[in-house]
């Protein structure tokens, strides 16, 4: 292996994937879909199938246990997978956590963890059914997979949007980053100075928005109570504009969003501008908010208007247009994924 | 957490999942079985199941790359998962594998990798549907989750087996063990003195046992065309001693072991005594040999007497007779679990 040798960085996180994966061809005819989406899908009968996500959650590369209690860190590793589970349009009904641990933790952390874990499985109503655990040489690091049902029919795949459906997304955007920087900042006065206490008034929302997010099991109880069947849909875990590329990928289909539609909280936008940040830059390409983007026919469009919980952003257009943002100037710049890549950077 | 600290070693790796997971009640019906068993039991209709097993693999923890190239980890990481799924007498069909890995690894190494796991997935007969990719800041990280389909009521658990049922393993034993041992010695010759090459002749079984584990798909193929279910099973990926007492303690029986019939593969027995090793020491207490250890009926012990993937070894008794050793001369030791336990050592 000496001979080549192609740094992972060149790549990126999705590039390797696709590469290493390419070759692989499902042969079960249970295989509906495997890699690609935010969930495999698993044919279980002629109108069910199983939906199977899993996602790694790693000391130091995905959460910073300086700031980020034990307990809140269980409860997120289930959200963050429910919260793929939602993303077909599925309900998620089982988890597995697997844990490798360092003997630098005490029985009573994990107990703390578990506690986490424990809550999030009551609230989205989960259970919790098997695992792994083992020792590790550095920190923790999590392994949780979420198992969850969908009517076949109404499953929404990342690759479904059609030119003239409407962008929409869930709730508001942006404010897990935001958090994540004030969370930073008072890591750095509290290392400066450890007898001076944190200062997080003010900032309880941004920061539940980091610490704790939820999944979106709500907005897919409305969706059906509406009627609406996404005709695509992805969580937003890396940054507005990298998920709706995905989209835009998958469905082969351009795309404008409106800057100013872009939902963003007041407590995001205040403190974005504290932090000298432009709060639309943080919705676009920060991450973690744990929202879902998703598409709809426009004849759905009146039965979603005016919900507080969805906010139409934009529109899908012919793959021919690219993907666009349009400013509240009439101003327009092309989509560009700048969120989450661990190799990247 | 400071004010109280149980270390980790307290309670070893099963201790601790029982502590950890004991509050946790299944809600969902779909839930058959969770925690405690190889693999999780879903049910998908009146008589079908889903079955889910997860499994993490740690460099360092559960593999050394020094000596395990990493085609054949590939390999083993789809083997053992697809194994726990043959332990529940069921059939794997897809899995998911993530990988958290750091940049001292070049693309070209994790090339190398998923060759051995496209070629797992061809010898089983499972789809890779999905998986997650991060970085990580030491070494190599592997989380594998298999998924696999059973009648329901053929199931195997764990806690199946009754008084009079007969203990019977697949393959032989202790291999994988002494393997390691072959592999250990010379990576000290090797440390000591690179110009060396590595004397493995004559080892050519027993290190394929440890390097490349076969999980026993044609075992349950094999029971299924002889009528044959077992009423209960596990696969030995500890040591055969601990995974006895697993099935006794969930079944609530006793068992009789009977030492000169654990089935030992000859290079396995010279070997050992090579290393001034007891053969079937090294069965008991040795780990990763993958094998199938499941109890049947008497009434079924005609089906399988003279098949060669199968041996009686011993029997089920009253849970009050305890779980023993019966060695050759008639001398009867208590059973007791010495196998891997990540915390314990």
């Amino acid at each position: 292996m000496d001979e080549q040798r192609t740094e992972l960085d060149r790549l990126g996180e999705f590039g390797l994937i696709d590469h290493l994966t390419k070759k692989f061809k499902p042969t079960n005819a249970s295989t509906k879909l495997g890699v690609g989406d935010d969930a495999a899908v698993i044919s279980i009968s002629d109108t069910e199938s199983m939906l199977v996500s899993t996602d790694f959650l790693i000391e130091g590369v995905h959460f910073n246990l300086m700031y980020m209690p034990l307990k809140h860190l269980g409860y997120k590793a289930v959200a963050v997978n429910v919260s793929d589970i939602c993303a077909m349009n599925g309900k998620a009904e089982q988890v597995t956590v697997s844990m490798a641990v360092s003997s630098k933790f005490p029985v009573e952390a994990l107990e703390e963890l578990y506690e986490g874990i424990h809550a999030a499985c009551k609230a989205y109503g989960v259970d919790l059914v098997g695992g792994d655990t083992t020792a590790s040489y550095s920190g923790l690091t999590l392994s949780v997979t979420a198992i969850g049902r969908a009517e076949t029919a109404k499953i929404a795949y990342r690759s479904g949007a059609k030119e003239n459906d409407i962008l929409v997304t869930s709730g508001d955007l942006g404010g897990a980053y935001v958090g994540l920087q004030v969370l930073e900042r008072e890591k750095q006065v509290f290392q400066a100075n450890p007898d001076i206490q944190p200062d997080l008034d003010g900032h309880d929302y941004i920061i539940q928005r980091q610490l704790k997010p939820e999944a979106r099991v709500d907005v897919i109880k409305f969706l059906k109570e509406l009627d609406v069947v996404p005709t695509s849909m992805i969580d937003i875990s890396d940054g507005l504009a990298s998920e709706i590329l995905h989209l835009c990928k998958s469905s082969k289909v351009g795309c404008r969003l409106y800057d100013e539609k872009i939902p963003i909280d007041t407590q995001t936008s205040m403190t974005a501008l504290e932090f000298n940040l432009d709060p639309a830059t943080c919705a676009l390409n920060g991450g973690e908010d744990y929202e879902l983007l998703f598409t709809i026919a426009q004849s759905d469009y009146d039965k979603i208007k005016g919900n507080p919980h969805m906010t139409a952003i934009g529109n899908i257009t012919d793959v021919s247009e690219g993907a666009y943002l349009v400013g509240s100037s009439g101003s327009v710049i092309e989509l560009r994924a700048q969120g989450w890549d661990h190799f990247g950077n």
